[in-house]
């Protein structure tokens, strides 16, 4: 084993420069990645009825795509996306957007580096929610939410006015995900592949950790190797890989969401 | 951002004009509403064998239509329902009412507000029930239930008699639910959308309630926002879009229901 | 209402003879009812590997019918079933049947009012299995195992010989099932259509024991209203049109195992 | 019954020679095997986006069987199997290793015996290593992994390095299982089979952990019973039936998986 002798580090290295030499990027469109992210956070359990909502900017300042108002996530299609303004107002496409989707216009206001967000209510999520306890990240996993999970403890209601959207902005900071209690969840992205990653993550997470909590006490992670697992995870390479992964198994189940 | 000025009650107003506007109600007959509650309810988890029952309102002064006892609500369908009088005898269709229908009666006629009743033992209100403790609303999707569902803490038996039917009816009271301790769960609706959505909601509430406590305490909503959340989900537009929806996933799986 | 003034008992006896005219029984065989079983409890969590055996008697004095091992009870079909006697040799059919029946013949010799066994580990009965606690029904739909389900707390080992036999069947004493300790559960039946009933109901049970403890206290029934369900639920003609619904199911899912 | 009288072990003897004569092994080469193994446990839980990995020994000294990175386990066919050195060097077919196959090589240094080896990150696997507590067996479907799981307590962080390799290999010691803190579990076998149906076994074994430690205290079992059970199921003969079982299920699933 010539490579016994190696450092992590360099492992590491080799790792990556592997990764980005053997995996090309899938050609795909923002519309074609959001709807294959509805159909794919659908499969994961992010149904609740109608609640939820998923926007990307689009290529005009102050537009974002999401999805029709009274369609399920099962239901979304590249064509039936719908293009709105910063004031909701449609621009592009049939029926009306959720009225709800005010927070995110806040978010993309105050988070430029922000592209994508996403804000379901995921059985595990809301769950935990009740508790009004923060996320804990504890399994190797869903590092990449360990230290970047922002928490809003009292819930401001219904989340349609101004003033939650101010509020949940204010509390992303400089995490990419917030857990919302008596609510749900929240996860951003540079790109929709990093924020449909997060969704997945932030309900594993609170599953694990209900799961964990009802059967005893979740010891901590060491903090600079969570913060190692957090950075090996969060590559845009990494995030690629994965969502051309889960759009491929979306695209099984449902092959005429693009 | 020019409605970045505007209070959230203009911006809930907005919403519910905008809602008025954009979504027509689907033609449907009370019979195939019954028949794909049956099989909505059935696919998310209201199956414990041939218990539960589903009615409502014929056109009729005190009849009713209802499931024929024997069939599960995977094989209801339009045309199998049978109708019935307030003594259970069958009017139109084939076999008999399930028995325990009894007390249903008991609600119609002690309600004339309520032309539905969906009465299931899905699997987590089954096991909420078993603890003798009421249901305790703290996630916004539920919130139609806040304050809105009266608790039987004491088992009076087999529901057959009419004390039952008399207990049962009396402990509604203005309430839309009832949670029953080692039974079940009741829901009423003006209309079947109604009904049918708070059926899904209860057995979503109580598979929450049952993971958040295992895992810790539930904290409480705040009165008045989980009232106002309440409302904000309790319009009977948003009860059609989301009964809407779930008809059409039922259709998907059950084609020829109805 | 005419019925109003009906006394409960009046009412239950309606109902049982509106049962015994509505509904026929299905004219299956033997090895059919059985095949069926094996299908209905696959689809409701019964599988765990190889593990769990269903027998029946045969026609002839101390013959049985039951599954050739190695096969799951996916893919057991009424024409792959084997016969065997009381010391588990082969009369017909292909293979040879699991060695750790050899329970199953102690019951029979010992229980000459059984005339089917379904012993099996599925996921729920397994995990309470692990905390040496009764199974304690506390909900209307369970109510036929209440006062009728042994346990045997102490775990003989592997239940391959003569000794468990004794064991086993000695603890079953007038009731109709035994929870076996870090094992499994075993219920019996004048007909296979009672066994089945009861093999999904214990199941369900623990399930709903195990949801119920984990989140809190569970509260016991009154005896005698508990009694009176029980007794509600177990006549031969609910067993019958609740194994005919199964048994539909099963059909649809697996339509070549009859 | 002329059996009667027959000892324990005489009648285990009987067992194992029937299961001798009865059953014949599937003819199918590793690849097949392996790629089977990778739609199993897909089915059964071990699908965590694309964590996990598993690797038999190939034809060659050093060489091993492992997936291409970037599919996952529903995605693993016989011909897109990858042949690596143990520096993870390519030496056949499309695409990457996984980096953290590292451990893999360092547990086949030094285990000659082990043929293959599958670590996963399957929900309840993961849910428990975030309590660091050993596994405990305490039902008899899961004892072959009594007394022969170690605990890693300590995370190592990413497991890319080769300190990781030798702490997990030098962890395993004696036993067929390892479960990992904050991780996942690891399974060797002497043959793909026996890894198989360990993989599938301290899955079960960390759920049923779970659901017990949530609604109670599990109780330990004694321990020369268990580890008669132990052995009981651990011949080859059983795991090739076991296999055998789970490889026809995963062909009705995956048709074109060999």
């Amino acid at each position: 084993m010539k490579t016994a002798t190696k450092t992590k580090q360099e492992l590491i290295d080799i790792a990556e420069t592997d990764m980005q030499k053997y995996f090309q990027d899938v050609e795909l469109s923002a519309r074609q990645k959001l709807a294959l992210t509805c159909r794919i956070l659908f499969d994961k359990g992010h149904d609740s009825g109608l609640a939820g909502q998923i926007t990307c900017r689009s290529n005009q300042p102050n537009t974002f795509l999401t999805q029709r108002l009274g369609l399920g996530f099962d239901e979304i299609s590249a064509d039936n996306l719908i293009e709105v303004n910063h004031d909701l107002e449609r621009l592009a496409g049939e029926g009306m957007p959720n009225p709800a989707n005010r927070f995110h216009t806040w978010i993309y206001k105050e988070h430029p580096e922000v592209n994508c967000i996403i804000h379901t209510h995921p059985t595990y999520v809301a769950a935990l929610s009740m508790l009004e306890v923060p996320l804990m990240i504890s399994q190797m996993d869903t590092s990449a939410l360990y230290n970047d999970c922002s928490f809003v403890a009292n819930w401001p209601g219904v989340p349609v006015g101004n003033e939650e959207g101010i509020l949940i902005s204010q509390a992303l900071g400089n995490n990419r995900a917030v857990l919302l209690a008596h609510h749900g969840q929240l996860v951003t992205g540079k790109t929709i592949e990093e924020a449909c990653n997060l969704a997945i993550l932030i309900e594993r997470a609170a599953k694990l950790q209900l799961l964990a909590m009802a059967a005893g006490q979740i010891k901590p992670l060491p903090h600079d190797l969570a913060q190692e697992a957090h950075d090996w995870v969060s590559t845009e390479k990494r995030n690629n890989v994965n969502f051309a992964y889960y759009a491929r198994q979306a695209l099984k189940n449902h092959p005429n969401c693009i």
